[in-house]
């Protein structure tokens, strides 16, 4: 399924009408030190945004709000409520309601039945769809070893510096997870911070779609931790590399090797363990055992 | 409702039926270092939990699953499907099948209400209802100020380092938050930890309601975030205190700002922000400007 979605992309992909409207990630509050002094920090925002679909309420996500247009395609993509980007007409967003109205050209693929099946599996992988991205996970292949494209320790290394750059909102406030996608080359295609790693991922599902961008030959970086959900998410995009400087789960872990995706955690400066890796990770840095 | 949940306790608390069956927290996988060492490292476990309630299907948690039976009681008490420990005759945990059974009294209250009002607001604060939590916060006050017992510097110093010692699942394989109960000694009265925020303060709600322990003389402390749900929660279980090494989102300032909350975040070694305190924290260690 993923295989033929990025099969669709065209190099002057539809566009439906979208608002233009993030919120000012950061706002600032009074504060007292471990001095008492008093000042200000900024903390992140957090939004309730209530998606209705053709009118009907479907969900309300919590979210910082950087690309609220994008995080409602992507969560519509990765629960495969929307088969294809052209289906979306229009995403507007109303932050004086908190709400955001998708208008589709055919509906939503089995909604009453999916709407059933969440009421089952609320809860997990942070409050998404779980059950039944799992009972299709069976259908995924990652691109074979063969034919997809390598990742260098250099390029690991590269990215991950450009990651630390654009964490804006992480250095401000903290308490947001960023996501990016990289090209092999490697080129910061997309970044986004949400106060949900969930979210951060839906975002940039949902510019990959608007802008026909493929999976296949792209890195998938996250601040996040690797769950189940996570892994699942990454390899409905096609993605076969998936980088965290943060750990990973049992079930992230199984879902990767299930798939074939190389998996990398805990990339911490020059640092990090290889998970699972069919064969697509070319070491060509020397590190000596005592360096950083 | 918060209140008269406290009072109830009594000084030997009805213990229902409980299984025992806590799973093994980590798991060794294969890794290959960035020296392209071949080695193993640990990582945290991460297991679907299905709960049915008198035999009816509610939803699935995703868990560590280090204190299955208490994240269970805690989750039905934080969506107030359960009024009362009381109500709860058994609850055994059954890894075979990855569910477990709760036997109550009388039923759940307002189910179907409750879960079709959740069909709307999946999705929120990591995955758990949430219209129906804000509804009701208006409900809750915790103790005045004026009764309540203080927050001194030293102590808030101490259960951090408290806290530091027990995080051996984080220590080991990451990818966990922890949280902890204390007393104002401090005494640390619990400790959890779980993949998930949102699991790991269920199973200390949990804990407590067993245990007959009260809130409003408590520390609640945590590694994750203080967003929404983790301020609704502390502000459900009357905990007047919520400390967390990490930063806060704007909603969870207001909601603890609208329920008198005094909140700490950014805990580290020394260092600590003050957000929203009523005059319940007490000042009594000197730190000179630049120590750390």
């Amino acid at each position: 399924m993923a295989h033929s979605e990025s099969g669709t992309a065209s190099p002057t992909p539809r566009r439906p009408q979208l608002s233009q409207s993030a919120r000012p990630a950061t706002f600032n509050v009074a504060t007292i030190n471990e001095q008492g002094q008093s000042g200000t920090a900024a903390i992140a925002g957090e939004h309730p945004l209530t998606i209705y679909v053709d009118k009907r309420e479907i969900l309300t996500l919590m979210t910082l709000g950087a690309a609220p247009e994008a995080l409602v395609i992507g969560y519509l993509r990765n629960q495969r409520l929307v088969e294809s980007i052209d289906d979306v007409l229009a995403v507007q967003v109303d932050w004086e309601v908190n709400a955001v109205s998708v208008y589709t050209r055919n509906g939503l693929v089995d909604l009453d039945e999916k709407m059933a099946h969440r009421t089952k599996t609320t809860g997990c992988g942070s409050g998404t769809v779980f059950g039944d991205l799992m009972a299709d996970i069976d259908t995924i292949h990652l691109p074979d070893t063969q034919y997809s494209p390598r990742l260098r320790q250099s390029t690991l290394y590269a990215l991950s510096e450009l990651v630390r750059k654009h964490e804006t909102i992480y250095k401000q406030a903290g308490a947001v997870h960023g996501c990016a996608l990289f090209s092999t080359t490697p080129e910061l295609l997309y970044f986004v911070e949400d106060v949900g790693r969930h979210n951060a991922v839906d975002a940039i599902a949902g510019m990959m779609w608007l802008d026909g961008v493929d999976g296949s030959d792209k890195i998938f970086y996250t601040t996040g931790r690797l769950t189940s959900e996570m892994v699942i998410k990454a390899a409905q995009m096609d993605v076969p590399f998936l980088v965290s400087r943060s750990g990973l789960t049992q079930m992230g872990y199984e879902i990767a090797k299930k798939v074939g995706m190389t998996m990398i955690g805990r990339a911490v400066n020059k640092h990090f363990l290889l998970f699972n890796d069919p064969g697509r990770f070319v070491f060509d840095v020397v590190i000596a055992a005592n360096d950083e």
